[in-house]
């Protein structure tokens, strides 16, 4: 499947930036509201932060969240519109960057937890980010991320790494032109912690209480070098 | 679902040895050729053990491997018919005890790698068990499991931690009254290692050449006590 980038990504979200607000402002993603926001909130504040860095916080959700509850966070995004947006609605400090330039000097303070909310849907991009996030901890601090669990996206597919194509099921029809995504096995989630000198801490499968399947997966990682 | 427990287990295969031991021997099961017996020997190499020590380790096959390759190995099961072909067959030292009986006291030596191949299927004597196994380990030693998928395991059941109906499907006639066994989520997994004070230091999915899926998982998990 050469035909999907992470620059694809990046193209396919632009488009998609005001659908994108509106189904996170106006609450239309039921995963989200029943599941995996409060899921990723809870993984949060179980480290009991002083300082937050959200990778990939699109509208800033989270970060105000956790302003709200009295943590110090910043949102980082690929999508300069996502960060317009959520310097508007305020609560928390943004900052429009590539995942590509993120490195040790994005940043002279450390955050106790670096989190990623359904943002690392790319391959190259998520390996380069993976190998600067522990420039951006404290120590003992904290790498948390929340994607598409394995059981549930591997779907008729090989259970193998590789690019998948994307879809809006489910959305509004003001969604165009869906990303493609970078489908990881847990064998590879778990490598990517390890061959980063993380230790894969914990391991979460928020459940919908109305199904019999993980929403999501949450992995913590704790730095280890 | 009350009506499993940890004895209805060992009750089951007590009644299925001979043909076990013919199944293993004569190399009936097809996952196990192609895929898990192999598996579970390389994630064993991969730690360059001095010595191991196999829990749960049926009719003996994988000791006598090990010791084939010069590794010291000690093989301990449940079931003391099991443990009586595993001593005819020679290669490997062998006892039978319960995983209930499994204490710091069992043994004065330590092993570099303790395995539980296949042979976690219990509920609170799985639970005992990793409780002990650190007592049973050399500094930095490992604690080697490979299990039944949960991605491959749950089928249209809830995805939750809870007994289930065994099957012999696939295997000879010559098999009665499976066995039930613990299924367990890999959130569940996960926090047993956890729980124990173990880093779960990798995740193995081994995979069938023939299929999209893999066959078994395989946790290493290191103490850090």
């Amino acid at each position: 499947m050469g035909k999907y980038t992470d620059q694809q990504i990046i193209k396919s979200w632009k488009k998609n930036v005001q659908p994108w607000v509106a189904a996170i402002r106006e609450g239309e993603i039921e995963e989200r509201l029943l599941v995996t926001n409060q899921a990723i909130l809870n993984a949060i504040f179980s480290k009991t932060p002083k300082a937050v860095l959200d990778i990939g916080c699109g509208e800033g959700w989270l970060v105000r969240e956790l302003v709200d509850s009295g943590i110090h966070s910043f949102g980082l995004d690929a999508i300069p519109e996502f960060i317009e947006y959520a310097q508007s609605a305020g609560g928390g400090s943004f900052k429009a960057i590539s995942y590509e330039e993120i490195s040790s000097n994005t940043f002279s303070e450390k955050f106790d937890v670096v989190v990623c909310n359904f943002s690392l849907l790319g391959h190259e991009c998520v390996n380069h980010l993976f190998e600067q996030v522990s420039t951006l901890l404290t120590r003992n601090g904290s790498y948390i991320i929340q994607t598409i669990h394995p059981i549930i996206a591997c779907g008729e597919s090989k259970y193998a790494d590789g690019w998948r194509a994307g879809s809006w099921l489910g959305f509004s029809d003001q969604f165009i032109d869906p990303a493609p995504w970078y489908f990881r096995t847990l064998e590879s989630w778990e490598f990517l912690f390890k061959q980063n000198s993380f230790n894969l801490h914990e391991i979460l499968e928020p459940m919908h209480p109305g199904t019999n399947t993980p929403v999501s997966i949450i992995f913590i990682g704790q730095f280890d070098g």
